[in-house]
């Protein structure tokens, strides 16, 4: 692979090649605007595809005179490149792939900003309005292909696993492919793309015609987490909440793998919702499975959530420890009854329009000390509720052991003051402590864990 | 064919299938009101797709109780029909094609009415919002297809002409689809039938694989001239003026069939446009013809081109009289011309943007008596503009001698007054007189062609 | 169309692209050799195709300087041809599904000849023999699709019919198309015709993806029925009886429209397969229709069958008049059970194994006084047995009426003895004398009618 | 993976779905007589295709009862399998790509026992007989596809090379995928599996639609080297001489990497093919590549064939060092060249009829002692015979070194006898020893090597 950067003019790929004069004079101008700094970040990422090991600014920095310009000219769009990574050419012209993948993000990041935020049509205050846009994009990026059985399942874990949970990774999406289920993951390496690596080698024993290896990513990680070159369809959404809400929409089953605070922030996430009586009889199978080096991750995470939520909240997971074929059979189980619901409920397959998000599961939450003071961890509130709660007040607690602006905060005004029911709150500090324990969650400095919180009644 | 009526439940086609909840509310909204009359006319019209012989009111009257519903379910949208005609079905299904066309009516008219028409994005008093509007349209019926080369000719003509033109017309379109050509036409019987049916039979012995039949239509026309079976694409532009140029937009060449009075103005709208000094290096290949016996027909009109417009005027068509292997022969190098002009000019295939179309040609000409005096034939003006001027007042006399609101106003009013000169204005009933002549145009009640304006100077 | 000769080289199309050295050296040998005079006919006949009105003399004539030859070059085959039918080409390169039927003669008369006939693995003197080649060269010419529902109906009937009767026919094709059902017919005008153009349009309307439009000739019948323009495969048997054997073995169902003598005996061998012990579990719809100008016709065969074999003999086959909706709905339900009794039975959906052809059925019956006297006319015969004899007595009366070298026998040696019992004979007489007064059997000179045989015991 | 052996009956893929009766009696006769061994241990390979690390001899003995059935059925062919190895099943039902891989072993195996040996239209034993045989099964395995461009790279190379080398040949085969270009290798692990695996990542990042990744075996190889999962055309040729001849007459160029002996010996056939004066105008591309680490391989390759052979000799390969990029630039221009080359000579490229190859080179040499005595490795004969016999010798030598056959027969009738030129003779020697030294060939018991011939002159 050349190393040598490139620079050179290309027409994307897909839908951007009919815009109308009016789209194409509002994306280059938007191009030029607001948005360029962010385009030119995400369309490095992208270009850099497939070439592992390099964190974000690293690349930003290799490649500081790169440049991206969107031009018009007669027949509509053409890009100019300045200096990009060498390793996206062969012979000088751009790899087919990677012309999709960086077409895919102008795609995304232009369409939100001119034809969603703003628009008259779009109320991006409501919880419908923002399940619209959700739902337009997915569909601008052409996801939602309509008269297919059933089969995306969508696979959380964390990036940096151990190289036995990477493989057990591989072996399970060998196993979903050998059933024909396609993959949605994050993007980026690890259990992002074990699951699509072994579905790859499944999908051709199997003669697999439309394969599917779907990555839903965001400005803020992308860069961190390009796209492996395994993903087919890229989709940038707008941010987390808006990209949490694709994959429990457009996915139909989610199996998660061992990872870190991020995964069990997904985890909570997932149940605030499906434990919404209103989503009661709505299937979603969810399936938390690892090698046998990581039962103990699941254990944990299962004793909180049973401690926290109740036992009946476990009824809507099952833990599989190594056992890659279980965990496939038992989804396309699954995935045959979310298939059987939706044609009883004349339910669309391609998007999961009855499952219900709350309002508060699709605007960010910034951890501030007066929006912890204000959280009610209180097994007295209703399941659904007391997840959401328990998810923020997670989400808090890592940022305040980890991340530079809680912990600035923590320094700044002292802990964290939560309303908290204290056995769960016990439960939650042990959580935390054996993932440093485990090395999941990396405290500055390597120090001790140390509660950044406490408990007020 | 059953010729009982049918009431069932449908789901549209297309991209009606992938519609937002907002969307889908937006349309159901919309089907209800104002545009409630008009879509259950267009619906009705290509659901008696194929059944010849009815006449727009006989097809209403007949099926007075027919109804057409669209609803909200989960999933999306769906139709539900009353007492539609039988022949849309077989043993209770509705034919695949008419719930295509059927989709297609719906998808745009109620694209037009929430997408185009108060939408902060759409000007449509300004000529590029026009063109946006037109490009818009048709992109979301699907017919702009990048990276494949020139071959749509549009086909223009009278939809009552003889049996031996009729003949022609398809030996024509057989020609042309022998030379892998597409068409275009105006949808209905006679000249917009033949050259499809030809084609059709071409195509299959050429073993074409993607063969094109786009039907554009408008609300005006529809109920009168039903899409012929053949119509692969169904397009209903919102008016005649955008139904023009989508022709000249989508199209990349144009045969002119005989026809009568409708032809003839097609004829000047084209050289009002093809004689504008921006477009005298676009090409765009433009022949007329029909058989020996209406050789006549084309004499006249080139004779009155010329000496209105000048003889320089000619150079933007060519008349070829019995001969549909040269006809097809001199299209195909027309196209090839096209082809290689869009390359140089970086333009698209899919779209002519650098045909230069005047707001006058955009918007419509309603003849009034202020109108036509305030016309200036005269042979100083550019010759585009001269045009123009002659184009509305042939359609101004025309209305004036056989439309019962034309023939109102010069019962009420008196004649037209025209500043016109009067070699042009002679030929001009010269030509009418001929139409009448051939039974090209009905004067009611069988009378005699009586100049309906008067020159004055 | 141009009329005009053209000389030119091609390459076939399909399997004939890919033939070894060797295969070349024999195909090249073989077309010079004693195939040579029926190649260059039977390709005349198919560059022709489309072009009505010509009889096969008059073809021949016209183009009696037309050449082909068969060449060897390095990468296989190349056709040289010299002054072939203009109509078959444009612009100087030949139709592509022309060049499609062309190569299709070549393959099937070839294969045949160099494959089949003296090759050690083929036995043309047994029945499995016989049908095992009918097999192979269905094979060879690609028109066996394994893992397709069964939809191939077979249409058979008169090429020269009334308007009315060939109107119906285009409509029965239409019904029969608009439920997806594909066409075999014996290539050809009239009845051949009508049901694939019909088919052509419903098919277009319900947009199905692969349609079948197959004709299957042989020899002494493409020159003077030359296959229309409709036809997509060409498959060309090396005589009469496998010609019948494929129809029936390709084909899971068979409409017989309104036709002549030849109609008649086809009938008569249908019945004398169908009515065979073996074949009575075996479900095979058959469906006699036309017109109700043609109801006489079916009432008399009708009669005829039921005097004859009895009228369990009409459970076979069911006679619907004047109602093309009822022939396409009873036959979609007929292959319905067909494709449930392959699949019961464990055959092929694209070979009907099961059917027991008797060798008698699959030898040609060359009709002399000494074969005729040798044939039992007896009620007391099992019924396949007498259907046979009947066939045979048929088409032996039929020849002693119509045909050169019968008449001619009649002439020389007197009048067929046949041992047949007075009651069927009669009736036999009185079918034959209904068609001459019909005009579907026409005498020589426009004599009458006149038994050309006497009844012996 | 499950391990546990599945029963079950499966219908075969491809052109064994369309057999006549008179071939499935024939196959099945032969799957019962002399073919049952050799089919039930092919097949036995591919069932356990993927699964590496086993050998030959322990997996017959891991599945000593597994049983194979061909069956005939009313529709065709069934295959009974017994105790196969559970990794070919998923859910009791077989992995599509096995079904395939398993149907091609049938198909080749038997096809050549049935259709062409003792077959009156073969002669296997002269040069264009066997050539024909060769392209008769290429085609029979439908592995001959007209009207593509050239773009199959046969890969040679070592089965157990270091993972640096096999790493090298991953990025090779992934630059060539880079440039479209397809693989064929002769199945196994190693060289034979490294391109495959880095042009399947290629391929999908390139978008490219019709991959195509042949793995050409035969009866001898294929149980010790089963097909590995990416192989997605299998073709198993009757012996080794036809294998080479495929590979040089499908491939349209070859990339020699480091090997043993083995490859070496493939280099000699290769030169000794190219080097005859027939083909001296017939570009083939040959290029030789490894890692900095294997350049003295190539290295001593290159001496010993231009001191033997001459410089010129040297002029039909090219030798890159650690060049991945390079590599495939060079191949896909020579490929060029292939195209132009066949065009221009009107050959397929499909099949390279126009090399020549000499009957020598494609029958067996069983190196006996007076074979070898015959041998004359002399200066002054025609190159491409020198470097036949070279191969020969070379054969020989290795056989009397490491093969049983080869060392018993120096045990019992002494040293091999050379009419050999001595520089020559020595510098093979030297060759010898090299792969000796970098362990390329493996000495019983780790002994010296010491020459198993003298030089006689």
């Amino acid at each position: 692979m050349s190393a040598d950067s490139v620079s050179t003019r290309l027409y994307p790929a897909g839908m951007l090649n009919t815009l109308s004069r009016h789209e194409v004079e509002r994306l280059t101008d938007a191009s030029r605007g607001d948005l360029a700094d962010l385009l030119r970040r995400c369309a490095l990422a992208v270009l850099n595809s497939g070439n592992q090991g390099d964190d974000a600014e690293a690349l930003l920095a290799r490649y500081s005179d790169f440049k991206l310009e969107v031009q018009q000219v007669n027949r509509g769009l053409r890009l100019e490149l300045d200096n990009a990574p060498g390793s996206a050419f062969v012979d000088g012209r751009i790899i087919e792939g990677i012309r999709e993948l960086l077409s895919a993000v102008i795609r995304d990041l232009i369409y939100f900003d001119s034809e969603i935020r703003g628009h008259p049509h779009h109320d991006l205050t409501s919880s419908s309005g923002i399940t619209n846009a959700v739902f337009e994009l997915l569909r601008n990026a052409q996801s939602l292909i309509p008269q297919v059985d059933p089969s995306l399942v969508v696979c959380w874990g964390g990036h940096s696993i151990s190289r036995e949970e990477y493989d057990y990774t591989k072996v399970c999406g060998y196993e979903m492919g050998l059933r024909r289920l396609n993959i949605i993951t994050g993007c980026g390496p690890g259990a992002m793309k074990g699951p699509m690596k072994g579905a790859t080698i499944a999908h051709a024993k199997q003669r697999v015609g439309s394969r599917r290896y779907i990555g839903i990513s965001e400005p803020g990680i992308i860069a961190a987490e390009s796209p492996n070159p395994i993903v087919s369809e890229l989709i940038v959404m707008p941010d987390i909440e808006k990209r949490l809400e694709a994959f429990v929409r457009l996915g139909h089953g989610i199996v998660v793998f061992p990872g870190g605070v991020g995964t069990a922030e997904e985890i909570l996430y997932l149940l605030g919702i499906l434990l919404h009586p209103s989503n009661a009889n709505v299937p979603f199978p969810v399936i938390m499975t690892g090698p046998r080096e990581s039962a103990a991750y699941f254990e944990q995470i299962d004793r909180f959530i049973r401690l926290s939520l109740g036992d009946a909240a476990s009824d809507r997971y099952e833990i599989i420890i190594s056992d890659p074929d279980k965990v496939a059979r038992r989804m396309a189980e699954g995935l045959e009854q979310v298939r059987r619901f939706r044609i009883e409920n004349n339910d669309a397959f391609y998007f999961n329009w009855l499952l219900r998000i709350e309002r508060e599961f699709q605007i960010p939450f910034e951890p501030t000390h007066e929006r912890m003071a204000a959280l009610r961890i209180d097994p007295g509130l209703p399941t659904h509720e007391l997840a959401a709660n328990l998810r923020r007040a997670f989400s808090g607690i890592v940022a305040g052991n980890v991340k530079p602006d809680g912990m600035r905060r923590i320094r700044e005004y002292g802990l964290f003051e939560i309303q908290g029911e204290r056995d769960i709150m016990v439960a939650l500090d042990e959580l935390l402590a054996s993932f440093v324990h485990e090395n999941r969650m990396k405290l500055p400095g390597g120090s001790a864990y140390k509660p950044c919180y406490r408990i007020v009644s």
